[in-house]
């Protein structure tokens, strides 16, 4: 059987990846793929149980070091019972943030020392590498007034104030341009059928459509 | 003022390490020193919250990889929040269990990557390492009836079988052996009187008594 495609969608608060990565997920679908549309942190029964830890409290209820090692518990939990079982068995896995979130959120905005980012990519994704990221790019303000539209207790992140988020765009972006022959950067400004029609050209161009 | 003095209990399931904690923290107390008695995983708000996930549970619950990362995301919350304030300001702390733990449960008994434990002690630990480390030794038969004998859930390391836990037997000795200077073994087959004593002695000999 053949091996399956890891996409991944990265960016910073409410740049409308979940939408994205349900009409992505529909699309596949039609196409003819098993599709395993996940998120991060969590995706699995333990990594959600972490996710809850992580997500919800203070912006200060952990230090950037130990979410580091939070997400990567969540992660390595998540590559063992969901994502490397289903690129296993030739699924398309389509999920909402991934190492590149870590490589932000908590390295260059939250200061982690790249060593310890470096050594988790390593010994803990191992093999398991996204084949294509789409990067989500929106100024902050606009993403977080989105994210404040929902209705939800996970708000630690976007509790974290102006300058952290203007880091993490950067980040993004800085990601995009060191490893170009996996990122792709979308304009999520443009109306959702412009963002949908970008991120399936992006899709057929590098992955093709199956 | 003065830099504290970091001791570490180690050990399998059931050695008697709590008792022998209580013990020492109030004869170090008696000699006027300030003593921080603690444990792990836990010690700290954040810590305990994440113990919770590792030790309850079926004994497949999380892998030997993830585990590691949960285990060193509850040890850089306790450090942060409590041992490094308390060696800061001159305390003695105790605590009950630390990094060898990892080593032998996560590592030489589950498996896991030498490398992944290694980078988790340079970034994680940074220079937070014990002056003294008393590994108790006992058959695991002999450890693991006493520990059965009370009554709590955390059972999830020990339910996981016989030759796990003579590895970890096994995992503790090959750590002192390696590092004599840091490291003392203690019979913990012996009375509690003798244990007391044996403890005792070697803090004497190895950090003075205060």
């Amino acid at each position: 059987m053949s091996q399956g495609r890891f996409i991944t969608f990265e960016g910073g608060e409410g740049v409308g990846k979940s939408t994205q990565i349900r009409r992505l997920a529909a699309r596949l679908t039609e196409a003819g793929r098993e599709v395993v549309a996940t998120r991060e942190p969590g995706g699995s029964p333990g990594a959600e149980a972490i996710r809850d830890l992580l997500v919800k409290g203070a912006a200060d209820r952990w230090s950037p070091v130990t979410e580091t090692l939070l997400m990567y518990a969540a992660r390595r939990d998540h590559i063992e019972r969901v994502i490397r079982p289903a690129l296993a068995r030739g699924a398309w896995v389509v999920c909402d943030r991934y190492a590149d979130s870590t490589r932000a959120y908590q390295g260059a905005a939250g200061g982690t020392d790249p060593g310890l980012i470096a050594a988790m990519e390593t010994f803990v994704l191992e093999e398991v590498r996204p084949d294509l990221t789409l990067v989500f790019d929106m100024a902050p303000e606009a993403g977080l007034a989105r994210a404040a539209d929902r209705t939800h207790a996970e708000t630690r992140f976007e509790s974290k104030g102006a300058a952290f988020h203007a880091r993490l765009r950067q980040a993004f972006l800085d990601i995009a341009k060191a490893e170009p022959e996996r990122c792709e950067v979308v304009d999520a400004t443009q109306d959702m059928d412009a963002v949908e029609a970008a991120v399936w050209r992006a899709v057929g161009q590098r992955l093709g459509h199956g």
